[in-house]
């Protein structure tokens, strides 16, 4: 196993988890809250990449909002560690950025980027998952780990695997055939039925040199901005150029920008108990795998005649009785009480409250 | 109409109503809080006599843990028209008091007794009712206002009504033929379909003069014993006497020690939108008639594909999504949530608190 270049991990840290209402706010989103807890999932993605990378070795990527609350959940990071976005631009500047400012670090870094949001059940596989990846990167392919679906989910997009290219252990590595956009259910149900397509989970691996020239050869112009910020990143100037640069440059994903435009793109099989528990039913699935057991965090709970319930708590005893498949989420100025089938409309509520004019609630 | 004699007005408070957990405590019983609100119970059960009686001419019988908490709420009452039990005897000996008392300030007096959680949304019918009944306990009656049943209830009594006496407006006065035993639904409904049986809903008026004759019939021992305390009771001696002789007498109901055993019982039917409040169903079906609304009392609602809730907040936002029939009872403590058909059942929470010695929940 060649062990030229090491390996940079990049967090990006964003996306407010409207679903996930009222315990997620636009000012706690998702990847700051404990969940399932105890440690928050920032937190436990840190954790989880600890093992494969060192840790002056990560970056997170956030939003101003929320890199003071970032830096106090992860007191390890130092400044140069935190890339404040100064505005949304897509994850093509912000991962680019991440990859440009690795590359000065250590030219011959290979770099991941794993979402601050999703869960892993099973770090082992995880870990194997992403030492495949970091071989194939090796190799000069940019590299998703696509995720074993287990259902016909209609609200991720799909990567269609084509040729093999190598085996680690029982992994088998693809190139990449076709990016799908999020398909209707029936085309999911093909795709699954199939065995040839995998989740796509943003989640990637490559030569940081390799993605660079990519991004040269789609992305001409935001390479050369990224290029320029990163080139600063590590002297006084950092904020400044940063500050001056960032507003100028192209919004766009690295789907999108690179990946779907490149024919040196691979896919690593990914099957480590993957969520990015999306909604509340989500939740419960990761908490029990009993779709009868009722779920109980950070409440004492009292069920009578109860099943399949899910109640996130706020420290209060909850009492349910007669009820099936019910979501509570307890929280200090809002309470949430939904039936688990429901859970993907609870974004509305953020809606309607958003139209209000109700921002402390949202 | 005959003018000799006052009416006096008897407010038995006690009963912890169990069935409304957890905004109902042993601390915090139904009759001191705001059902439906905004007055609590024993406010409107006091505002309701007023029209009735002279403020003086009311007395309040309650337990010690909450005589403070009674004066608090009914700031116009003298420290003597409060009869503080030093222990629960049953409504006999608390009722038979209070009638010696009032029979102590005027001979002449009519005494009507009325729970203080009780509801009632058509005071001028209850005022008629009430008018009915003292006329007819002015020809020495025991009077009894019987409601007239909606349905087949299990969970009262029933008065069983013989020859008719007299009419009042469109009020026929009955002698009572029977009084009988809580029902089971059979037996109930064949009440309710003969049109001859009303709700006991323990609600009386008499002469003091008869109750006390008919004590003397059939419980000479507690009419002795009233009659010492009732002495005693606009002395300084009332805290002591009552300290000294309470705790001899005997436990016994004003139904089975004396109405069931006397001849001269009548009944008056009540048909003044009367309810006890038994239950979170029985909540919502006062706050709304229609089966299908959501209430929604001191919370903001927030509802998507819901009908027939019923939710008791606590100030909070509470956002409900595909339910049907739910009942919420919010406090700072303990969340309950609860199928509206089950509401009967909220009891067996305060049974397992209380089996958990968790009483600060209780």
């Amino acid at each position: 196993m060649a062990q030229s270049g090491s390996f940079h991990a990049i967090v990006p840290a964003g996306g407010s988890g409207t679903r996930l209402w009222p315990l997620s706010r636009a000012g706690r989103p998702k990847f700051l809250l404990p969940l399932p807890g105890p440690r928050t999932m920032i937190q436990e993605t840190v954790n989880r990449l600890l093992p494969l990378c060192d840790a002056r070795n990560l970056l997170v990527l956030t939003g101003s909002a929320h890199a003071a609350e970032v830096r106090r959940q992860i007191p390890e990071l130092r400044a140069e560690q935190v890339i404040v976005e100064p505005m949304p631009r897509g994850s093509g500047p912000a991962i680019g950025l991440g990859v440009a400012i690795a590359a000065k670090r250590d030219p011959d870094a290979i770099v991941g980027s794993f979402a601050a949001d999703h869960i892993v059940t099973e770090p082992e596989r995880f870990n194997a998952a992403v030492q495949a990846a970091i071989e194939t990167a090796r190799q000069g392919y940019l590299v998703t780990i696509g995720i074993q679906p287990s259902y016909p989910e209609t609200g991720y997009g799909y990567i269609c695997a084509g040729g093999v290219l190598a085996q680690h252990n029982d992994l088998i590595v693809s190139r990449v055939e076709e990016f799908k956009e999020k398909p209707d259910v029936t085309t999911a149900t093909r795709y699954v039925e199939s065995g040839e397509y995998l989740w796509n989970a943003s989640m990637f691996v490559w030569q940081a040199r390799t993605l660079l020239e990519e991004m040269q050869r789609h992305l001409p112009g935001l390479a050369t901005s990224i290029e320029t910020i990163a080139a600063a990143w590590d002297t006084p100037e950092r904020e400044q150029i940063l500050a001056q640069i960032w507003p100028t440059i192209q919004d766009v994903t690295i789907d999108h920008g690179i990946l779907e435009k490149s024919d040196r793109v691979a896919v690593v099989p990914g099957d480590f108990g993957w969520t990015d528990l999306g909604d509340w039913h989500g939740f419960g699935t990761v908490a029990s795998d009993d779709p009868l057991a009722n779920v109980a965090i950070n409440a004492e709970l009292l069920a009578s005649d109860v099943q399949g319930a899910v109640v996130m708590g706020n420290g209060r005893l909850v009492a349910l009785l007669g009820l099936r498949d019910i979501v509570v989420v307890d929280t200090d100025d809002a309470l949430l009480i939904c039936d688990r089938s429901r859970t993907q409309e609870v974004r509305g509520f953020v809606e309607t409250l958003k139209r209000r004019g109700s921002t402390d609630l949202i």
